[in-house]
């Protein structure tokens, strides 16, 4: 049984649109009332924060969606058309890397967690099936929740924040497993780098490869529209 | 002699317009190329943005104003018109305080340089005459640096990212002297947590006390101009 509604703890929960950040929506709403947060940044894929629009409305939590200035987030295949996003795996940090992303998001969030009262930020980052950004690693998050608890009022006055990253060690399989265990509709939600208007993806980038191969190691029916 | 301008270093220097990051951006110029990094974050002192602009200038350096989603710094007297700003010292962190607002624009500016091909960040923060705010101090910038320094692709790549923060353990008048040694003009600059339109400063504020005693302690003019 959850909580009685009101005695819930609030958290800021990061929300993209993806699969990731909708298992984390999924397993945070159990314990704690949820502000969704998503971030306009100019992305290649609108279609994502549709798709975070509807799950929002699913679990009928407060959405906001941060503007963010056009020039930050740049230097991407994510967010420059002129960069393609690749069809095939890179080495190393690929091209979709958006420079120092998770530090903006969090940090907003922080902002946004100390004037709303919560001492709880939700990420769903996640460090074995990903695209090896560097902010998706243990080291980072847990470095990120240092700083942050040394950079606030609340932090002076003994609140302290937790980072919380449910998903940081699961395989794409597992989370795919949690979220269908929560009743979590993944057809609600778009993975792909370049999806189009209507959500439907592209079947080639690197989260599309991850996210079949989730679906198929898990041995559920994938909801995923392809173009 | 300074530097052959091509050989210099590019730097991130955050700008806000007030004296100290006036003195950081004189200090900054000497050995780097420099972008500066100002925020319109719907501060009520929106004056200081102009002084911004004006130093930039002075120092023909590239000036950003990265816009910030009006909702997220909020809950302070700096931002909400609501809230007074005191006229007296309080105890403690004072209204004035804007959460995470360190963080927040740290973050951009990590993101800036990197895609920028940057590895040093100025910022003006001081821990000696200031209004308590927990990030500005040493612990908060060297988690920052920690944390900025796993985030990046530049990082996992080996490139260093180094947080430069020249006045954080200087007074406020030690501050005004190496300002005036580097031939900063503080009729530029504008302090005021509540400057009107002209730049103008309301004397009473922390910033315009911490301010008028730099000056007379440096046993140098003054240049404020009062409401």
């Amino acid at each position: 049984m959850n909580k009685p509604v009101d005695e819930r703890p609030l958290a800021v929960v990061l929300l993209s649109g993806g699969l990731d950040s909708a298992t984390v929506l999924a397993i945070a709403h159990q314990d704690y009332r949820c502000i969704a947060l998503s971030f306009d940044y100019h992305q290649r894929h609108v279609s994502e924060l549709q798709a975070a629009r509807r799950l929002a409305g699913r679990y009928a939590v407060e959405h906001r969606i941060v503007q963010l200035d056009a020039a930050v987030l740049s230097g991407s295949a994510l967010t420059d058309n002129s960069i393609a996003v690749p069809d095939q795996p890179e080495p190393g940090i690929p091209v979709t890397y958006v420079p120092a992303r998770n530090t903006v998001f969090l940090a907003h969030a922080l902002a946004i967690a100390e004037t709303a009262g919560s001492n709880d930020i939700f990420i769903g980052v996640n460090a074995v099936d990903y695209s090896g950004y560097p902010d998706c690693r243990p080291e980072y998050i847990e470095a990120f929740a240092t700083m942050a608890n040394l950079a606030t009022r609340k932090a002076v006055e003994g609140q302290r924040l937790q980072l919380h990253t449910p998903l940081i060690s699961l395989t794409k399989a597992a989370i795919i497993q949690r979220g269908h265990a929560l009743d979590v509709d993944y057809a609600d939600t778009v993975s792909c780098y370049q999806a189009d208007d209507q959500g439907r993806a592209c079947g080639v980038c690197d989260s599309c490869r991850f996210r079949r191969a989730g679906f198929e190691e898990a041995g559920l029916a994938d909801p995923t529209r392809y173009q």
